[in-house]
């Protein structure tokens, strides 16, 4: 989570003309400053990240890429320091390939030397486009970064921009090298500031879904690109659909926009703790269209599988977050009366269902129960949260708070993943839970104990009242099992 | 101007289920009530207008149209009393065919019987569908409306969908004919509430726009459908956008939407007395398309002659709206620099200058004076009146309002249309003042003599002070020349 220049400021380098907007030292100052100061940083955005067009046009003498004097009078290093001292964390762009993008120096021959730079000056995350590079050359090329960074010993996300350029070609893409070797990448074309591009990227994930939602897990994610909110191109309503369907999608949630002018509708929809909780979840299974547009009267649902879970007698059973997406333009809202069964969620103990925009509760409902919720059209959508009550079985949800109990905001561990490929063997849990059965009988024996392990742990905590993360007991899980 | 139920109610007569949006009397005047009392009847909205699904499905036993008796239990007549008791006036929708496009009975066999009903019931505008006939018999079969409604007496705006289906279908259209017989008339599809959908009509209005220009003019006019502002599918800039490239067009400004919920910032746009008058300007001339989007880095731009006009030794020169419309989609607001003359603003004693959405003046410009706007992405617009300075040489924008001169508030002479279709010619007008040169030395005598009289009135009447509006000196003007 965090903000990333590009969509809303592009490379804008004209700072005579544009003081307040162009890619500056300035401009990344001020905007960290409001993510630290108006919210965005308590509830999760960390990292701030310069995106294309902040280098001179040539190296130095010896290799090192140079910030625009003008632009970076004081450098990244300055830069980077300002943004630690906010207790926020700094990204920064380059390509792998002869040339950025916009045609600044690339990588390609200098992938120490820049990957070394990037530490001396503490960054903490790079974002490595594709340009000027055959994709051919990216399964050798990415893991050659990977192995630099690592060797930094500086925690650096690395962002990737390997599937993307890939599937452009329509070449064929190795999701497991990919995984393995980045925490995130980005699989597709640039979001742009409309309604038709966000339509656009969600159609493509739900035709690819099997072969991303396998890739993706704990510290290795699909980035579907940024979030627009509160841009120029998108009605409020289209904004929520923005945010509730990124979190379905398990995305890293980068804002590109400007938040020096963000009208409080936007910034409400940026900062809904519930759906940042469901993006952050953590289980980190991506989630899954199961209803099209045109099998739903134009509605859409997607659902996502999220804590807490529970394994019963060589069952597991997940709480959900559904999206229900009115793609229709007919002007009313549309009532889209469902029983909880055809959602998928079965468990005879039933469901606590809590809307996340609205925040109404509808407290517990079963299978067979009808949830009726109007949706505005246009993209308007509602987005529910189904925890399984068996889960919760001495939860009173008018005394505490979920987030009291197994739910506290999960620490990507990014690096784990990065220096540790073995790690992405847990990546293989999502399939277990993305059945509409809610099973996991037909799951791998390793998901299960996995799971198994997990819950007991959580049991155990809380019993203990000891004050235990999520992430430590992933941790502790996998360290169990090994 | 007014309000129109369709795009934003449909037929939704699930009055039980949905007792505050269903379409029914207590619908129609709630929304009267907001019309008057919101600040839309003074900016000029004045019509409000059932559409389809207010009837029963059958005639009553003397051929009558009944109102549905649960939704409608006062009937058609209290509703349209309860409309003019607020100084509104009352439209209804009827189809041309054997059945409405929702299936409720159409006008078929029964046009005069339907007709009188309307009259009977004191309505001020008809909307005839064309749904359930076959679109060739359309030109005789709108024309014997026409005559049945000039035979009550009583004034109805005849709003026809004629063209509609006819362009559907490529047929040919005769718009000499439906401009004679119609006051407003439908050319294309239904207009939806999605950004997609406006951009659609304004590219067919585009390509278009020669034979739809020649047709309009004072008391006839083409409707590009209803204003979507305040709904849905729109940003606040594509609201902007909506309202003044309809201006642009003419268009007859039916909103559809919910004014007990509209939020400030798109009732601001609606209730725009700047733009609202650009759209009703007394000339009646329809703009057009001066630069396409892919000629003008991704904007496009469209401008209409206004008043005030001057008539110089045979060369007529005119007052000019522009719009600047931005569609492309990356992120940044756009700067757009043009000299003036790149609009066509090229008369040597220049133009006062002022941007409508902000009311920024920038003073008297000339056709070598460059004017920089910026222009937001993904549908934004900027939108400046240029007045042409010799029409007001003894004004002074720090001292007068230009309102206080030429430009009262236009209401068109409907009626006088569709009766005497003679005053067709009269919007020959319109190409006289399309070209870019401004000039009218290749126009036709009949419209300069026909301008000069106008020109040489409104000083009479200026310096004369008396309270004459333009309609009555356009009146006057064709008196004079008969």
């Amino acid at each position: 989570m965090g903000w990333l220049a590009w969509e809303r400021f592009r490379c804008n380098i004209d700072c005579k003309a544009d003081p307040e907007n162009c890619i500056s030292e300035n401009l990344f100052m001020t905007m960290a400053k409001r993510l630290a100061e108006d919210g965005f940083k308590n509830a999760g955005y960390e990292y701030i990240i310069i995106d294309d067009c902040w280098m001179t046009t040539q190296r130095d003498s010896n290799g090192i890429l140079q910030a625009d004097p003008e632009r970076f009078p004081h450098g990244i290093k300055y830069l980077a320091d300002y943004v630690h001292s906010l207790g926020l964390k700094m990204g920064i762009y380059q390509d792998i390939g002869t040339k950025t993008c916009i045609g600044y120096p690339g990588s390609q021959g200098y992938e120490k030397i820049d990957v070394d730079t990037f530490a001396s000056w503490d960054i903490d995350y790079l974002k490595l486009d594709g340009c000027f590079m055959d994709p051919k050359e990216f399964d050798t090329a990415y893991p050659a970064v990977t192995k630099h960074l690592n060797k930094t010993g500086r925690p650096i996300v690395y962002s990737c921009s390997w599937p993307a350029y890939q599937v452009e070609r329509k070449m064929t893409v190795n999701w497991a090298a990919i995984r393995d070797n980045c925490n995130l990448w980005r699989n597709y074309g640039d979001i742009q500031d409309s309604y038709d591009s966000i339509t656009d990227i969600i159609n493509w994930y739900a035709i690819n879904q099997d072969a991303l939602i396998s890739a993706a897990g704990p510290g290795a994610w699909n980035d579907p690109d940024m979030l627009i909110i509160g841009n120029f191109g998108l009605s409020i309503g289209q904004c929520q659909s923005q945010m509730a369907l990124w979190a379905i999608m398990a995305a890293p949630l980068m804002m590109s926009n400007d938040l020096r002018n963000l009208r409080p509708e936007f910034k409400e929809i940026l900062l809904n703790r519930d759906i940042i909780e469901v993006d952050q979840d953590t289980l980190g299974i991506q989630g899954r269209q199961i209803l099209p547009a045109n099998q739903g009267q134009g509605v859409e649902v997607w659902r996502r599988p999220i804590m807490p879970v529970m394994q019963i007698a060589n069952e597991t059973w997940a709480s959900f977050a559904v999206v229900c997406w009115n793609r229709r333009v007919d002007g009313m809202p549309f009532a889209f009366p469902r029983q909880l069964g055809f959602y998928g969620l079965t468990h005879p103990g039933g469901y606590y269902i809590k809307e996340l925009f609205t925040k109404k509760e509808y407290g517990l409902m079963k299978a067979d129960d009808v949830l009726t919720m109007q949706v505005n059209p246009a993209g308007g959508v509602f987005m529910f949260k189904a925890t399984l009550a068996i889960a919760l079985k001495d939860f009173d949800p008018h005394k505490a708070k979920e987030s009291d109990l197994l739910r506290k905001r999960f620490k990507p561990a990014v690096q784990e993943v990065k220096r540790r490929p073995k790690y992405a063997k847990h990546r293989a849990l999502p399939e277990d839970f993305d059945g509409a059965d809610g099973g996991g009988s037909d799951g791998s024996f390793f998901a299960l104990k996995f799971l198994a392990v997990i819950v007991v742990l959580a049991i155990v905590v809380r019993l203990a009242g000891f004050r235990f993360g999520p992430a430590s007991l992933l941790r502790l899980s996998r360290r169990l099992l090994k």
